[in-house]
């Protein structure tokens, strides 16, 4: 008897039709002989809606109390398709995050998983039958509080929970078939790729594929946890995401799939003096301010004397952040020396991913020739051991996309089905 | 520094801006040097909305998961004054049922409260902050899981609260300025009493008055809980429902208030026979299906010899409950061996309830010459101490409200307040 731990996000369980839907989905599951552990996330739009009430009563809400409103959504959803299991016939419980053992840090709004101490889901499964368990929300040991994980955390309720329960595979279920080569949305020729190995998907989470959350996938590859991702609305077994060792018939592709992500902006800190530490005072300053950057390129220095010596430095960061960093910053340009500050919030950046990269040569031949071809102008490069990533103008970055795509073979014959919803 | 428990119902939260209104009035409570508990139901018409999604899954959701989706409503509304209280400048933390310490026993929908454990909500009252607390909500400790408390259980959450707590007030705001002589959108001369003795109260209360919730009533007299009932919206002090001694300046009213019921229909049983066992046997079957009766009439037997004499018992029940009282009486027919049934679904209860009446003669004749007055005829009648109950047609039941409650001098030099809103 397998365990199986299936997660259905907001779109899969946004009336009551859908989750009905689900329901018998769950309960096949069931009858097809395996335990079954279902994480959900709230309804639809709940958390913007209940959000959106937050922000009627406050414009800068405490939060404790936004986690106590906002976990009131996985309550209702997870409520609502125990009660659709009990009546299809099956026998189901629900519980919150904290009746599930998810133990977290005390961050609120942005908890981190400490533990997990699942006893009362392994009784309901020692007893026959089907947990729901709230995704996205834990508990803190230490104020007794209720804490949520931050956006997209029901991925990592889900995968945390597999790992906890040594499940057989975790099971994302979206409105979407599986992982494709590029977003089917915007390049209809995307192929779904039977399996991808967890580094790849890393990188495309981080480079800015929306499949999957990338602390759940992180979360996976540490606890080498298998995760499938699937379609609610088909029956296509969908990808594979693998942890361990490659199957028998699978082999590593050398670019599994091209990402873009048109959510940042770059700050270019124009003639800062060439001196040691200067790097370092510019990033701990940034850093303070409380920005994630992502991308750094740095320009050849230009002047004559050691002492005149000035560089630019440009990075990446998410468009959010931007104000305070230029108010940071702005702030510290007397003991940083640099001149004047530049800001570009009109920037793409194209990832191109594959685990086959540390074997292969020539894919960043291949990515730059594709690119020189279509007439799309580079304004920063980053490179990992499975990745390539660069900045283009937020203009020219699909028409990038889709020539890379091209370039790397990864056109498939038939359009890509992408189902009703919203995404999750 | 007295402590205040106060209770605001679900028009009191229904939107963002009253609940910044209540928000205000918890501060002033606050800053005018008292500790404050605040309980509250779930905004405006959530729990309706709640249960019609249940609805839509499934005709007869498992009593486990429907209070989990139910206490959700509460868990919102709580969450976002808390939210608004804070960011008005004072300190606040919320709270659950399970997490306020209202322990209950395991019956889901309408569990009784076994416990009160207010740990937490001493802590933060120690700390100096205002306890929110979710109203309608416990917890079971055997089984581990949240249970409610039935319609209207918020008033027992704060009445529970203010007892354990050693409270000195227990203040129930809803859309109404307190209790009046009858219900004031009924009556529009009806006067707002000053004070109001537990036992009248409980009677109103059982009697159809929507004012209080029964089950609160009963907690604050066993527990010696002094009550006020008050509107949100306005500065009134409301009617204080004593349960202690008389205040020296106090005077038990003879007739403090004149109620309605058109909730219940009646059930006659003709020609059942007249013989010991039989009304026992008849009452058995009644509780057997689940039904809660209220008055019980039976007329002097009919017939000449012992075996022959036969009589008619009526009794009155909620509506509701109707259906399967008649089934499980016609099935019951054989061995109860009565003729026919009759039911009648137009039918309403007047009420006159005063704790004085135990000690004035003639409410009776007043009443009884009220009504005769009025054309009104009398279906059933029943009594208690301080209670006279009367069943009309459903018709005549609203002429014979205004009849009475002008025989007693209840009604008043203006017209009373209604304030806006659907009620609690």
């Amino acid at each position: 008897m397998a365990l199986i731990v299936q997660k259905y996000g907001g779109s899969s369980v946004g009336d009551a039709a859908k989750i009905k839907h689900v329901a018998n989905r769950v309960i096949e599951t069931q009858r097809a002989g395996n335990q079954v552990v279902v994480v959900v996330s709230a309804m639809g739009d709940t958390t913007d809606e209940l959000l959106d009430l937050a922000n009627q009563v406050t414009e800068n809400p405490a939060p404790r109390e936004l986690d106590m409103l906002l976990t009131s959504g996985e309550r209702i959803s997870m409520a609502l398709l125990a009660l659709a299991i009990n009546a299809a016939g099956a026998s189901s419980r629900s519980f919150t995050g904290s009746q599930a053992g998810i133990i977290t840090d005390e961050v609120h709004g942005n908890a981190r998983i400490a533990e997990v101490t699942p006893d009362r889901i392994q009784e309901a499964l020692n007893a026959g039958d089907i947990a729901i368990v709230a995704g996205f929300q834990g508990f803190n040991r230490e104020t007794r509080d209720i804490t949520t994980l931050g956006r997209g955390g029901s991925d990592t309720t889900a995968v945390a929970l597999a790992a906890a329960l040594k499940a057989d595979v975790c099971e994302i279920y979206s409105d979407v078939d599986g992982v494709y080569t590029a977003d089917p949305r915007q390049i209809p020729s995307a192929k779904k790729l039977d399996y991808i190995d967890v580094e790849s998907m890393l990188e495309l989470a981080a480079a800015g594929a929306k499949i999957l959350h990338i602390r759940a996938v992180e979360f996976a590859r540490r606890h080498n946890v298998d995760l499938r991702v699937r379609s609610t609305f088909s029956t296509d077994p969908g990808t594979k995401v693998y942890s361990g060792k490659l199957g028998e018939n699978m082999e590593e592709s050398v670019v599994s799939g091209v990402a873009t992500d048109k959510s940042q902006s770059k700050i270019t800190v124009i003639g800062i003096p060439d001196l040691p530490g200067k790097a370092a005072a510019l990033f701990t300053t940034v850093a303070d301010a409380g920005a994630n950057i992502d991308m750094i390129v740095q320009n050849t220095p230009t002047g004559v004397d050691i002492e005149d010596k000035v560089s630019d430095i440009s990075f990446t960061l998410p468009k959010g952040d931007c104000a305070k960093v230029e108010a940071a910053l702005a702030a510290a340009q007397a003991s940083l020396g640099y001149r004047e500050l530049e800001v570009d919030h009109e920037i793409g950046k194209l990832s191109v991913v594959g685990a086959g990269m540390r074997t292969h040569s020539g894919v960043s031949a291949t990515l730059f020739n594709a690119l020189a071809k279509a007439g799309i102008n580079i304004e920063m490069i980053s490179t990992s051991e499975i990745r390539i990533s660069v900045v283009t103008s937020l203009g020219e970055v699909d028409d990038a996309a889709r020539a890379v795509h091209t370039a790397f073979g990864l056109d498939g014959d038939v359009e890509a089905i992408v189902y009703a919803g919203t995404g999750r």
